[in-house]
């Protein structure tokens, strides 16, 4: 523990500009570093007594803005998104306040005692479980992304939409979340050997429902009562949420109350209509479970501008549904050279990963852009090369590189580039 | 990411009844597998649509028992503290919203515009900077748990307090926090060759001021804007704390202001009357920075009650200012016998680690102990061995083993053992 952390001043310039192959003029840190009256004048909140404690503490008013950016369906009553605001939040954890929502008929009010999972189908047993035997159980926590599946689809439209990261980019957020192994009560309803896949339904109005390979369920998967800490929260599963890491989000099913082992899916309207996508061939691509590696700058981003020449930090989040981060690479300069920027350790399989680039801008018009490669060597593509994968019939499964155009005047912009 | 978790019921039991000499019989775990007409009833709840969406979550409503409970100073307004409730909670986050409070005179509300952080003392120039200005500096973040130094200091009674786990040992939380290092910003004031320390005031009413050795600041501090994810809330400093990993929490200074580089440190009244221990020589122990080991079986812990004989799972967190916990070790014979619990992976250095371990109630009394062991070797005391060596007078940096019995009706209480 006692060496000296690596971020001082020289490592920041050496290790992040140096790879930019930029040099920083002296000073482009400082700050207003005029003369003081060191210490002469107390601001007015330090001459009255403050506010009084609180059982449950809120964010500050003054940052208000800072919410979920809702997306609502106005002729399904519940059904729409709600968008994690990426672009003011810093680290890797998502507070659960703004956590991501994809609902499709609302949030259901359950009380606690009276929620049950039932676990049948081609099994040795049926068996159900109130919330108070699951937390008999053992419990294994976890620090995971969520990504939908509809995130990022903004992508493919023919021109780039202009609004905030986290509006474009925030159907992923990251918790800590703890709960049972799905394994173990699988293990004790004792899976049929014909059963390939789990059906799992949610207790919400729509009933969602989604079909996971047995070999997923039975691996990694979590039935999770907690979320960063606390219970989970109504519109993220209160009081059991079957969680898949590293998988498309509608597959972590809200309010689940059912487990159906069964040796064939569910071809529920979520995995055929939706969540799927037209191939050039004609063919639908369908059960597109992992999510890929995708990486987003957040700090500059669209609607934020920057304040003159001089060194900034370019921040962002990377993750992929195949595992760790491997690296991120940055591009100042429109994709023509590439740095690979710091990555905050620790670096969790499945999770938000933070980068982090020292940057001079120069005062002249660019576009940045970011480059995830994740542990399997899975590089995320430019939006092209995506296109060309995919047809332009695209929904859902988007995950090109992202390019924000930095103009002269410091304002920055979604483009293609 | 394609291994079998290692969590599965033959694993639990094997790993943690294995390991504490038990065997467990059949079916323990097994929930209430009455037949079932299989989803043939559907809830009330999912009949008609569910809630809207919000853009800033809370915690359900049935959860609204989980908060902090306050111990305020009667005679001083905004004075006292505020305690997590750790027996509520899983993984190893703490929700910010539950975070532990301490205050000496309430939470100022500060304009997040107007603030600044002076650098001063025994430097080549002094800076002040506005949050916007730090905001431009390189961003580091960590997941690190902050204690009071008060923290458990009800193990100094003559007789064992009955309360609950959180209003024991619940002044210490654990946060992902992000900021610029301050290493940094030292760099940049220039620290004079003859400075040994730095003073750090905060701006509330009660202006607390602690020093805190300069090679400690020059190593992992951060001056924090964010937590777990957000900006920081109100009551833990907003807009800008001091983080010292691993020490003491008063260091953790609230609405920093200031940060003068000295010679001495400031002797204020937090560093000499408290935080400090007379010790049977007659001697003061003061500036005992780093929180040593200390861990709390969360599950089950005192108010809570055990329903019958079987197997269970015993939770509960531990950490360490030296560094990573390297091993938990559960007794369930009220330290005849010791086992070690199973530690949730990552276990971070300066973070809650989070121990686990399955436990088969034979339905006798019995008394519950885990003691910490750090990465340092350093060993969790046994509370006789506390005070033989601190003494009667202590008040505060208690870590001594806690001690949970189960009765024969299944109830938990607090005991000296």
């Amino acid at each position: 523990m006692g060496e000296r952390d690596e971020s001082g001043r020289r490592g920041f310039l050496r290790g992040g500009l140096a790879g930019a192959g930029l040099v920083a003029s002296s000073g482009v840190l400082r700050a207003s570093a005029a003369p003081v009256a060191e210490d002469a004048v107390r601001p007015p909140w330090m001459t009255t007594p403050g506010q009084a404690f609180t059982n449950y503490g809120q964010p500050s008013p003054q940052e208000r803005a800072v919410v979920r950016w809702i997306s609502a369906n106005r002729t399904v009553a519940g059904n729409g998104v709600s968008w994690t605001p990426l672009q003011d939040l810093e680290g890797t954890v998502t507070p659960s306040g703004l956590h991501f929502e994809r609902h499709h008929n609302g949030i259901p009010q359950i009380p606690i005692d009276q929620h049950r999972l039932l676990i049948h189908g081609l099994t040795r047993q049926a068996l159900t479980f109130s919330i108070a035997d699951l937390a008999r159980y053992p419990i294994r926590s976890r620090i995971l992304f969520i990504e939908c599946g509809g995130n990022s689809n903004a992508g493919w439209h023919r021109l780039p939409q202009q609004t905030q990261a986290g509006s474009l980019h925030g159907l992923a957020s990251c918790s800590e979340w703890a709960g049972v192994p799905l394994a173990l009560l699988l293990d004790e309803a004792g899976v049929d050997s014909s059963a390939s896949w789990l059906i799992a339904e949610g207790a919400d109005a729509a009933a969602v429902q989604v079909s996971v390979p047995l070999a997923k369920a039975s691996n990694d998967c979590l039935l999770a009562l907690y979320q960063n800490g606390e219970r989970i929260r109504p519109e993220n599963g209160y009081p059991l949420r079957l969680i898949v890491p590293g998988w498309e989000g509608v597959l972590n099913v809200k309010w689940l109350r059912r487990l159906e082992v069964a040796n064939q899916p569910v071809m529920a309207r979520n995995e055929t209509a939706r969540y799927t996508e037209l191939l050039p061939s004609g063919k639908a691509r369908m059960f597109t479970f992992v999510m890929n590696a995708k990486s987003v700058i957040t700090t500059p981003s669209p609607g934020q501008t920057l304040h003159g020449k001089g060194v900034y930090e370019i921040r962002g989040l990377a993750w992929s549904g195949r595992g760790r981060i491997r690296a991120v690479e940055v591009s100042t300069d429109g994709g023509a050279h590439w740095s690979e920027a710091r990555l905050q350790e620790p670096a969790l399989p499945l999770a938000f990963t933070r980068f982090r680039m020292a940057w001079e801008w120069s005062g002249t018009p660019t576009v940045l852009k970011s480059r995830a490669i994740d542990e399997t060597g899975y590089v995320q593509p430019e939006r092209s090369a995506l296109i060309a994968e995919r047809g332009r019939n695209g929904y859902f499964h988007y995950n090109a590189i992202a390019c924000w155009q930095v103009d002269e005047d410091g304002e920055v912009t979604h483009v293609y580039s």
